[in-house]
């Protein structure tokens, strides 16, 4: 075993679990199918706005195989879930806010008589006006989502002097943009096994982005002890902030509280996930953008209108992080940003891979095509002009003191052939074909802001056979978190992935390192982890000096399964020191705090948690899209996106992560769309709601800006997010460039992008 | 609770375990007598050198209550114990090799049984012609008491050019010294409590220095797994040396392998102490020194014979240690020490307090005061002339790069008004009385020395009732370092000792911290708990930040009970802290290994372990003495001690151990003499082995020379040993000094001054 087979960061090794995923030997959640299993199923309400009058278990109860028919009578905690807000009841007692609320919760045998029993459950509602718009939700005279009012969180971000910013701007733009709720669309729908043990404990292997945080939700809802609950999460079959919060656990918990030992297996079906799933928030926004004449940024003003749906989940820190995106990468000496998110009768919204930003990177870009154009400036050049760079202070008033490469990003691009070549490449159309390029330069900030500690605790253990072990502390929803740690362990500890173990979040094996989101993981985890390792070393080196005699640790460096001695060239293998070395040795905990800005501006005085933040990663991306005259379809036919996260870990996961975003965002771009009618979801299931096939993705080039921060892992920052923020734009922008219409919305669909063409007067060839 | 109750270092806080001592709650190993006890008695050689004949056991196998009686047939291992020359059985088979040889082991229902039935014992001898004086022993027609030699170490440190040195030099003196065994008599006698327990483990209580090392020895010895040994080691009453390596250990194992699963005690009454337990070396020593007619020290010449009876022990490090500090602390350019460690049929002498140092202090000492006669200086400006400062380098060649206070602790004694009121109070002696004052300077090294790991590791964790728990993985045979441990835990973590706790050494839960020998202790381990508090605190903070929501962790602090987040006032008692946090996280365990010399200099070729040494404490005594006339009988009244032995941690135990070894070297200075007649100890017990009670100490003042070593914990050395190494001479100088006779031997006993006064002619007044 030699020393060059060890794993390297920097290197692209690949994934840890990919031969375990591809054979099907790595078990999901969904993958639980403990013996003597009963299934649990909700029955769920249906309309939009009710009071309960009745719900009648009777006939449920006497179906064959029922076990046990639970309403909200049976939750003997708070029945209030929330990850911040604790609105969401387990089971609806008094009224329903959304068509996906529970009002009652069976066990059964089997999946099918669940099923059944649950359709024969007969609840009674006395249907209340309900409300869908937010701007019609917060009129005095609204239908109340909640009793407390409509308003989630009302806030503003207010720096230097908008007024006078406007007043004395040599030219000023105005839009107005909407986005719709995006779902999911996650491989593994929500999905959970538990079991109450002999001793009273909970144990749950659940598909969660959270599983400490779930510990307390469930604890809260259903007044248990915390540490009687255990929460175990396999990697998960995607995720994108819809499993960040609870979905089957609080149910599933109640549910194994009625099994009489047995394990319980909750897991919703496609449509039930398009129920009583989170999505994306759609978003209204009113923007007025004012520069001078050379293109300079002079003020902003946008209002942004977030619809939460009936509960909060995390929709007051989505708003929060749009806003604090909503002016772009861009430096910009005056905004008055202002957002209302808002409680309505739809589906409930909360954390998506974007976080709100997605929304606002949509219409700002919009904006600064449309300055462009009014200024004959090329887009680019703008963009470039007026980028954040090191020592610039963003529209929340945070000074740019952590890497900072929107320029390098934007440069690479200026460079880049589908952008030189942007004219010869446009006039190849075919007939019936317009082409169009369009650019968007877009941010992300990593971890939870100020207000909560974003923090991890890596584990590491030498295990008894002498192997090294990584405990992951945060989930592995899909992006290949918990490769890059067991990459960084190995490298640090070099040793090949023949010597290395991974286990993955469990509550009482690993460690709380927060959810799952954020760009946040690898960032904190894996800081925590180099920590983890380098005292494992020590101990490592102190243990071998012990048991070869030898007087000092300093010469002492690990090799392919032993530790070495340099200078009198003995060895030790692992598997024998770990025969001497007690647990408390083997084992190896550290913990990392992410950095906080430490002047808070005066820019947002309402928000409490989450506001500002320090870190971001930065990303310019370039869409080539050929629409077709007769149909309206747009195919992006070629697609480039350059990215700065700070040092690469694995740059094959790095573009991994990229590509994702970007086939994920375009789906937002040209054809995501929950469309719900009287707070009813009319395309709750794949073959009428439509996400990307491969077909649908162009070859995604990824390009990496090398860079450092030096507050993170081997210099890097996360990049799970950025990505996915630009291809709306940047499609919308080329959209625009190649049939001339105006975009203000999405999905850019083939009947939209008709409908546009026929309004800008351009459908003549239609 | 207020802040100011918490612990502090560089308080005098009372002990820890003082009042679990004074009460009698605190059990020593001797204290377990746990149920269904057997009991093991050795049978021992009674004769110094023979070889076994034959063993009959049979008539004490038939005495009633007897469960088994084993010979070395009966053990399973390699028979064979040693900390470093494996050359003592632990059941003697062929020959004995001194009168306290184990021939047999009983182990019966009661202690009186096993006594009995080994007096049943049958031990045939051939007697071997024997061999009692190192000098003699090292003839090449001696009788061998090892096959391979009686040399168990012939080494030479050369420094310079000694042959040079004593050429040039204007004056020369000479001396042959003398130093018998001396026993360790501490007051709990060697004893411990082993079971075998149902999984094969065995679990041993037992009172040692070396709880890790011995499941080394048990194992070597008896053929087992060290892994199925657990040491438990509660505090010690008394040890000194004498419990550093294997005394009952590998017997109590072996016998509790019999034992049908029953614990079985064994406990050395004084006599069996005395015949089979470790002696301080008994060495003659023959110098010469040289030095220029201003008192400039220049050459050294010193023989030593280090007389270590029938088996190794540490003989070989004893002498190392010794020859090391051979020259004094001391500047001397030129250095031949030639040592002789020696094999005999006299008792085992090993390790204690000094560990060589005491004997070569005498022997040096004694010269310099010669020096300072022949040259008509004051002995105490020869010595502060040639004392060692920062930077010189010792006899050993090692620069002194660590904290050097030789030069202030003699200027302390030099400000002394025992020193400088010495004439007039020497005038002040009574009819038949003669006083004199004599002074000593001395040193003594902390540690292993290169070589071997001078190394700890600590362990500290919150309990889950949140109090502060340290598990002391090194002995504290009444030193009090385990008080000291709990002393700088409480200071880092700002307690107050009611929520602290501490677990004296145990295999199983606490961790591989050395012996409690060399002056190493507190260095070792307090460095090493240092880390492991700082780790907790961190922790600690980490979770209180989870806790609390806080998202940064530099702004709390540790309060009596509680973390608290200073900027906010909010806090969490560590009770309930303790209840979130896994055990992984509770538990903090941190190391330390000893700094040695980087360049080590050519000077001891022959030394493979633990030569040189880096780092010294320093002390300088003073001793007034009224010599009886009549009876020749030496009364030390007056006693003043001054040491540089870094920070003070707790200047009371500090205090308590320079004053517990001056009294320990009092008692070797006037009365201890283990006397041996043909390998027969004369005086095994406290009738006839005189050691200084309460009433044979004088008020012994102590002062600290203020000082820093960085590499210290708080700056600390090691100061358990340095102590013991300066009454002998200051006593004997203070004897001279009073009566006028040469002395160069010890114990400076009645009769042995009354001799010395008619040889020296000046006997006439008696």
């Amino acid at each position: 075993m030699t020393e060059e087979k060890a794993m390297a960061v920097g290197r692209p090794e690949p994934r840890f679990d990919a031969a375990a995923k591809v054979t099907g030997k790595e078990k999901y959640a969904a993958d639980e199918y403990p013996e003597n299993l009963l299934w649990a199923k909700a029955r769920r309400a249906g309309i939009p706005h009710g009071r309960i009058v009745r719900v009648d278990t009777s006939r449920a109860k006497a179906f064959p195989g029922v076990v046990a028919v639970l309403t909200a009578a049976d939750v003997p905690g708070t029945n209030r879930q929330g990850i911040i807000h604790k609105d969401q009841p387990v089971i609806a007692g008094d009224k329903v806010r959304h068509c996906g609320d529970a009002v009652a919760l069976v066990v059964a045998e089997t999946r099918s008589a669940a099923a059944q029993a649950a359709a024969l459950i007969e609840a009674d509602f006395e249907p209340l006006p309900a409300v869908f718009a937010p701007e019609e939700a917060l009129q005095p005279d609204a239908p109340l989502v909640h009793d407390g009012g409509n308003t989630l969180l009302a806030a503003d971000i207010r720096k230097g002097d908008p007024e006078k910013g406007f007043a004395g701007a040599a030219v000023v733009v105005e839009g107005e943009f909407s986005v719709p709720f995006q779902e999911h669309a996650f491989l593994e729908t929500e999905n959970g096994v538990a079991r109450r043990e002999a001793d009273g404990r909970i144990v749950m292997t659940v598909s969660t982005q959270a599983p400490f945080r779930d510990r307390f939700e469930i604890a809260h809802a259903l007044g248990l002890d915390v540490n009687s609950i255990r929460i175990i999460s396999p990697f998960l079959g995607g995720a994108f902030g819809g499993k960040d919060g609870a979905t089957v656990q609080c149910l599933l918990a109640l549910a194994a509280m009625h099994a009489g030992g047995r394990p319980v297996k909750m897991w919703w079906d496609r449509e039930e996930s398009f129920l009583a799933g989170y999505k994306r928030h759609a978003v209204r926004m009113v923007y007025r953008l004012a520069a001078d004449a050379d293109g300079t940024l002079r003020a902003l003003s946008a209002k942004l209108y977030y619809d939460t749906g009936a509960y909060a989940h995390l929709g007051g820190e989505v708003m929060e992080l749009g806003m604090e995106h909503a002016a772009g990468p861009y430096r910009i000496p005056n905004a008055l940003i202002e957002g209302w998110c808002v409680y309505t009768n739809h589906p409930v919204a909360g954390a998506m891979r974007g976080f709100g930003v997605c929304q606002v990177s949509f219409a700002f870009e919009r904006m600064m095509d449309r300055l462009a154009a009014k200024l004959g400036m090329d887009p680019l050049d703008l963009r470039l002009k007026n980028a954040l760079r090191p020592g610039d202070t963003n529209c929340a008033g945070v000074k740019m003191i952590y890497s900072t490469g929107m320029v390098p990003c934007l440069e690479a691009i200026k460079g880049h052939p589908l952008w030189t070549d942007r004219s010869r490449w446009k006039g190849g159309a075919g007939p019936f074909k317009q082409r169009g390029v369009g650019i968007a330069a877009v941010f992300n900030a990593m971890g939870y802001g100020r207000g909560l500690p974003d923090a991890a605790i890596a584990r590491i253990e030498l295990t008894p056979e002498g192997k090294i072990r990584v405990l992951n502390g945060v989930s592995d929803m899909g992006q290949g978190n918990a490769s890059t740690f067991v990459q960084i362990a190995g490298d640090i500890l070099r040793q090949d992935a023949s010597r290395m173990e991974l286990v993955q979040p469990d509550t009482d094996r690993t460690l709380p390192s927060g959810s799952s989101s954020a760009s946040r993981t690898t960032y904190t985890y894996g800081n925590a982890l180099i920590g983890a390792c380098d005292e494992l070393k020590r101990r490592l080196f102190h243990w071998a000096a012990l048991a070869l005699l030898i007087d000092e640790t300093k010469d002492f460096k690990l090799e392919a399964g032993c530790v070495r001695h340099g200078p009198s060239g003995k060895s030790i293998p692992l598997e024998l020191l770990a025969r001497f070395m007690p647990e408390v040795e083997r084992v190896c905990t550290n913990r990392c705090v992410m950095p906080v800005i430490q002047e808070v501006p005066d820019t947002g005085k309402a928000f409490r948690l989450g506001f500002p933040h320090a870190i971001f990663s930065y990303g310019a991306h370039v869409a080539c899209v050929e629409v077709d005259e007769l149909t309206g379809k747009a195919d992006v036919l070629a697609y480039h996106a350059v990215t700065e996260g700070g040092g690469v870990i694995n740059p094959r996961t790095f573009a991994q992560q990229v590509e994702g975003a970007v086939a994920q965002g375009l789906g937002y771009a040209l054809m995501e769309d929950v469309q719900v009618r009287d707070g009813v979801i009319q395309n709750p299931d794949f073959f009428t709601y439509m996400i990307p096939t491969a077909m649908d993705v162009p070859d995604i080039s990824t390009a990496i800006v090398p860079s450092d921060e030096p507050s993170g892992p081997f210099g890097m920052k996360g990049i799970g997010e950025v990505g996915v923020n630009a291809p709306l734009p940047a499609v919308a922008a080329a959209v625009e460039d190649a049939v001339g219409c105006s975009v203000d919305c999405a999905p850019l669909t083939a009947p939209c992008i008709l409908g546009r063409r026929s309004e800008s007067g351009k459908g003549e060839a239609l």
